[in-house]
């Protein structure tokens, strides 16, 4: 509603903006205050119609009328500076000339996003913000139905990975499992048949692993961590590991976001 | 073959190894100079493997050990640095120890790379190294046969592409055109039947089309840059422009390297 101009980057009301890229302090301050950033006109518009709620908005002068609307709509301030104040509080060049701090919302409990769902992604421990938001995007793309992630897995709602998700995290419903060590039960409850995706040459391949499981199943495919893939532990939860087919060259494996497109793609023509 | 301790991160020796974070700094040096940097031992030996020649190498004593038989082996100096100079030289923080600066080759024509292939990659204006060296390394683990560059595409041996891959831009044969206008020519008058990558939900999906194809033809896969995709000339030279099915959500495309990445496998498992 109201529009403030602000020209010192120190003041208070800019501290949800602070530091950006000093990913510590970001995840520190994000946790405690609930918040979480939306950079760019497309991705603040799909937060909002996804129905979170603004903290406040940040944008140089170039942004305030192609986002006027939204100014006008939302009931927070937006902060209007120049972008050499942008500069001195983001800690880096605002390309794109406009941010918004939103309000988290509690995440709903595993069973609830299962709920429904016919074909899930589960990750282990990835821990790359921008992976996260790749494989959220085609994820979401490729109608996988929600994601899982392992306690340690990174922030879906981290800025690096709502951007490179063009919002999918938004929409995309996802949980946190609490427990690592047993928390697969739960999928295995609900009636999913766990597929690990493993690099094994001696495993099955994907393709036909789904050309065999009948068109009623509910998957969940689960999927590992950027070096060294599932653990264990994980892979002893699965009821059936299986591989994308490589061809006999020096490189042996695909990265997570990859396999991951390419595993929700098998998923998706498996259900068509 | 020899090693020198150097502890001056200003000694002109360590030239090749300035600033790596300074993109338009390193796009003028590498290019002048010919030269490629590798990081990280298990890419170093790559490189190696591939029959590139190294110019020097720059390690941390942490690191002497595992790459001794290099060390050894090589017919170029190692600097041997604390890991400080190696922070005043290089700009960061070198976690993994191990820079080695290769001489670049010349790279093929465009026709002798397509000479024998079945499968390739054309990459139009795709400008993020990240990306470069994600479809590289999937193009290369799915069994495509060579990747082909327009003029304006990111260079693949930039330090960043380079890792990415994980070295697939070493194995992979690639050329690059000089034509941006009419080069796609080279790839019908070989043979190639020409399919363009598109979010149209119109299209045919690249299954379908695929499977009519029969299983002698070659393909080219044309994909476009990040944000627009590919241009309307090139569109104008595709024989088929063809998607990638897409779920009813928010998400009205996959990025580059997912789009690269399902499309690699699909060619591979039409071929297979």
């Amino acid at each position: 509603m109201s529009v403030i101009e602000i020209s010192d980057g120190d003041d208070e009301r800019l501290a949800d903006y602070m530091r950006l890229r000093d990913v510590n302090l970001r995840k520190r301050l994000e946790t405690e205050h609930g918040l979480f950033m939306a950079e760019g006109e497309k991705v603040i518009r799909r937060a909002l119609r996804a129905g979170y709620l603004p903290r406040s908005l940040l944008l140089t002068r170039r942004r305030i009328a192609t986002l006027g609307d939204v100014v006008e709509a939302v009931d927070a301030p937006t902060y209007l500076v120049t972008e050499e104040t942008a500069r001195r509080t983001v800690g880096f060049d605002l390309h794109r000339g406009a941010l918004a701090s939103f309000h988290r919302r509690a995440l709903p409990d595993v069973v609830t996003v299962l709920r429904g769902a016919r074909n899930v992604v589960v990750l282990e421990d990835v821990v790359d913000h921008t992976n996260v938001g790749a494989i959220f995007r085609s994820a979401a793309g490729l109608g996988v139905d929600a994601v899982v992630l392992a306690p340690r897995c990174a922030d879906p709602l981290y800025r690096r990975a709502v951007k490179v998700s063009m919002g999918a995290v938004f929409t995309l419903p996802y949980a946190r499992l609490t427990d690592w060590y047993a928390g697969l039960r739960t999928l295995r409850e609900q009636g999913f048949t766990l597929l690990a995706l493993t690099p094994d040459p001696t495993a099955p391949t994907l393709g036909r692993s789904l050309a065999t499981a009948g068109p009623d199943n509910r998957h969940a495919l689960l999927l590992g961590t950027e070096g060294d893939g599932l653990s264990s532990r994980w892979l002893s939860w699965a009821d059936v590991c299986v591989r994308i087919p490589m061809a006999q060259r020096e490189v042996d494996s695909l990265n997570v976001t990859a396999a991951a497109a390419i595993a929700c793609y098998e998923l998706a023509q498996a259900g068509g």
